[in-house]
C-alpha cells in the first residue's frame, strides 16, 4: 500500500492534517522518504526564492548563503533557466555541492567584500538577479549593490534580528532603478509537492546530496536537532528515520 | 497640418529627437496642447505609480503624496481597478482635486500619524497597495506598515537625501510577507503617449485640472518656474505656451 | 444583525455552502441586496472577461456581445484602464447601458460586417483587445480578424454548440502573431466578492443598472425565468427578492 | 580581435544591419562560431516555445515536433523548470538527442494516436502544456485534447497552409476551461542573444547536437539547402562555414 507524503513533518508519529485534498500528496514509489522529506522545506522554499527573483532564460545571479535552503535555490535557480550563477558560501563541503546543482562560480565572503568580488567578475555589470538565503538584515543593501537596474531581489530568509533592513538611497536608483525587492514564505500544497516531486521522479533533481547525516528512530530525533545546533562542518542536512511495525508502507 | 507632440519637452523652439518613429506621437487633433503636456511627463508617471504597485480590481488603495505625480497616481491606481482609495496630502485644494479623479478618503498627515489613520479606517486590516508619490526615504516604512502581507509597495517619487531607506523588520514580515517593493521611472515612447492620450481624447481622463497657473510666451519660463519653487498654496501645475509663427500647427 | 451575501445565489431558502471563510462574504451595510447579487455572477463573469483579454492602459478594446455579462465586461475593461470601448450589440436599452459604463462607440452588427466597421473606424488598424461576452463559435475568427498582432481575446461565453471554433491561419498570423486566445470561468470566492463589492460602496459601479425588472418573493422565480426566456427588448437583467421574516437581517 | 555575433545570419559575406546597439552581440571567445549560429533562429525560436507554453517548476509538458526547432522547445521546457517531458517524433535521431535535451518520453505518432498514448501515459490526466514545434493547422486540436484544464499551448511552427485553425469546443471546456493558446514569433535582439549565449558558455546548454552535417566555402551553401529539402533520416540541421582571409577574427 501507497502511504501518503505531508507536506508539514512533524516530530510525532500520528498527526492531524486539515483539507487532506488540497494538503497532501502522493509520495510516488520511485521516491525515497528521505529524499521526499526534503520537498515541503528545502526545496520549496529554496525553489521560491529563486521563484521571488523572477529568474528568467539566461539570467546571470547570485544566491547568497548556501545552506540547506540556498542551495536548493541554486538549483531552482538553474532549472529556471539561469546561466551564470554565483554561489556565496564559505563551507567547502556546500561550496562543491552548490557547483553539482547549477552554481558556475564560487564567491567566498573570507576573501573580500562580496559586492566587490561580483562586481569584479561581471566586468562591473553586476549581476540580473539575487536570491537571498542567508545573512541577516545588512545582506539587502549587498544585493542592491550587485545587481544592475530594472532586476528583482528574492529573499527567503527569516530574519531574526535588527531593527531595519537598509536599502541604500543611491545605489537603488534614488527610488527609481527598477531593482525590485521581494520576500516570502513558499506556497505549499499537494499540487505544488507533486510538480516538485516530479522534478525527483525524472532524475532532474537529487535532494539526497542535501543529506549528509541520517539516523533511526523517533528518539533520535535530539541528536539530529543538537547537530543542527552545532553545524559541524560537514553538515547540509541531518534525516531521521521513523521506523513503522508495517514497513513496507513505506515503500 | 498636424504636429508632433513631443516625449520629452525642453525650454528651446527646436531641438532634436533620436528615433522619431518610437519617441515621437501625432497629437490627436482633440486634445489640446497644455492639456498634451501633461501626458509625457505628469500622467506617466503618476500611472506608472500605479502599475508599480500591481493594482488589480476592488483594491484598496492608499497614494501618499499627492502633488501632480500623486494626482496622476490617484487617477491610474482609479483606472486600474482601484475600490477605496486613500489619499495623503494636506493642501485643500490638492485634496479636493484627489476627490474628483477617484480618491474616496483624504488622509491629512498633520492630524496624525498617516499609519494610525490608515488602519483606523481599515478596521486594522491596512490597504492592498501603496503608491508613493510623495514624502522621503522615511516614507517606506510608513507604507510597510499600513499594508497587508502579499501586496504590493510602488515608488515614483525622486529620492534625493539620506543614506538608506529603511524596511521596518518585523513589519515586512520577517523577510517573509510578500509586500513586494517596487521603484521605477516611467516607461515613455510613442506607443504609451497614444495609448495615454486615447484616455483624454475618449474624455476619461481630464488633465486641465492639474494646471493651475497659465504662461504665455518663452520667456515666461523662468516665471513658471519660480511658481514651482515657492509653491503657493493652489498650485499644481504650471503651464507656459510658446508661440508659433504658423500658428495653426498648434491647432 | 448583517447577513451574508453567498457566492452562488440558489433558487430556495436554505442551503449549504461548504467552506464558508473561503465563500461567504460579508454583504457591505451600504449595498442594496439586489445590488449585490449582481456581483457573484454578472459583475465577476463580465470582468474576468476584460482580466482574459489582459486590458492594459489606454487599450482599444471591442466587447463582443452587451447583454448583462458584456455590459460587465465593458465596465470591467473601463476599469481596467481601456481607452476606446467598441461595443458591438443592437438593441437599443443595452447600446444606451453600455455608453455609461465606459463605452465610446457603438457597433451594430445588423449595419453590417462587424470587422469591416471596427476596420473602418481604426483607420485600418484594428483593436488592442477584445472581449467575448456573445456569439457563437464563428465569434472568434471576427476576433482574430479584428484585432492586432501582440493582443489577447477573452472569452466568457459559454459555447453551447458547433464542434469547432475556428481560427483563421492567415489572419492568426500564420501562427506567429501572437495574438493570445483565452477562455475561462470566473474565479469567485470570498476575497473576490469583497473587491468587487468594494467598486460598488465607492459608487465607482453602478449594478443597478443591470436590472431591468423586479420580482417579489419565491414564487416569481418562474415568472422571472420566463422572462429571461421570451428576452423582451428592454431586458437586461431580473431581480427576485425573497422575504425574510426578520426582514432586518436584510437591512 | 573578436568579431560580432550577427541575430540575422544571410547567404552573404557583407550585409547591413540596423541599430547595432539593439541587434549584434559579441560573440563570447569559448563559443564556436558553429554552436553560435543556432542561438539566433534555432535556440530562440525553440526556447520561446516554452516560454509561450508558459513552463512553470515540475510541469508535465509535451512537445509536439522535434526537429531543431522542437528539440530546442525540449530543451527551453527543461531550462524553464519542466519534469516530464513527452517528445513527439518519429525519427530515431531525433528522439535520441530529444533525450539527451531533457525528453523523458518519447510518443512515436507512427504507434497511434498521439492524444491517447499521452492519456495513457499520464492515466488519463493529460499534460500541463504544450508545446507546438510541428505538425500543421490540425495539430492544435490534438493539443487542446491531451491538455489539462488551466493550461497553456505555445506555438512557434510556421502554418503554411489551410484556412482554419479547428479548436475543438467541448475539449475547449466550451469557451471557459482556461486552456490559453499561444502563437508567436520568437524575440531577438542583443540582450536575448548574450542571454542565451550564456547558456552555451556555461556549458547548460549544447547546441553542437544539432549540427549533424557540415560544409566548407559559402559555395557550398546550396549542397546545404539542397540537404534541408531532401531531408535524411540523419539529419537535424547543416551548418556552412565561410572563410576569411583574416581568419584569426573567427577565432
Amino acid at each position: 500500500m501507497e502511504i501518503l507524503k505531508f507536506q508539514g513533518w512533524s516530530f510525532s508519529e500520528i498527526f492531524h492534517v486539515n483539507e487532506a485534498d488540497a494538503n497532501l500528496a502522493l509520495l510516488p514509489r520511485d521516491i525515497k522518504a528521505e529524499d521526499a522529506v526534503m520537498l515541503s522545506d528545502m526545496v520549496t522554499t529554496g525553489f521560491h526564492g529563486a521563484e521571488l527573483a523572477n529568474i528568467k532564460l539566461g539570467d546571470t545571479v547570485c544566491v547568497i548563503g548556501i545552506g540547506p535552503v540556498g542551495l536548493m535555490s541554486v538549483a531552482g535557480a538553474n532549472h529556471l533557466g539561469a546561466g551564470r550563477i554565483f554561489a556565496v558560501g564559505s563551507r567547502k563541503h556546500c561550496c562543491d555541492i552548490a557547483m553539482e546543482y547549477g552554481a558556475t562560480d564560487i564567491i567566498n565572503y573570507k576573501n573580500g567584500d562580496i559586492v566587490e568580488q561580483i562586481l569584479k567578475a561581471t566586468d562591473g555589470k553586476g549581476v540580473d538577479k539575487v536570491v537571498i538565503a542567508g545573512g541577516d538584515v545588512h545582506t539587502f543593501a549587498q544585493a542592491v549593490k550587485m545587481i544592475k537596474p530594472g532586476s528583482d531581489i528574492g529573499n527567503v530568509n527569516y530574519l531574526g534580528e535588527g531593527d531595519n533592513i537598509d536599502i541604500p538611497r543611491s545605489e537603488w536608483g534614488v527610488g527609481m532603478g527598477h531593482k525590485h525587492i521581494h520576500g516570502g514564505l513558499t506556497p505549499g500544497g499537494r499540487v505544488r509537492m507533486e510538480k516538485l516531486a516530479s522534478l525527483i521522479s525524472t532524475g532532474k533533481l537529487d535532494t539526497s546530496k542535501l543529506i549528509t547525516h541520517r539516523f533511526e528512530g523517533l528518539e533520535k530525533v535530539e541528536d539530529a536537532l543538537m547537530l543542527m545546533k552545532n553545524k559541524p562542518a560537514d553538515l547540509i542536512k541531518p534525516v531521521v528515520r521513523i521506523h513503522y511495525d508495517d514497513e513496507d508502507t513505506l515503500h
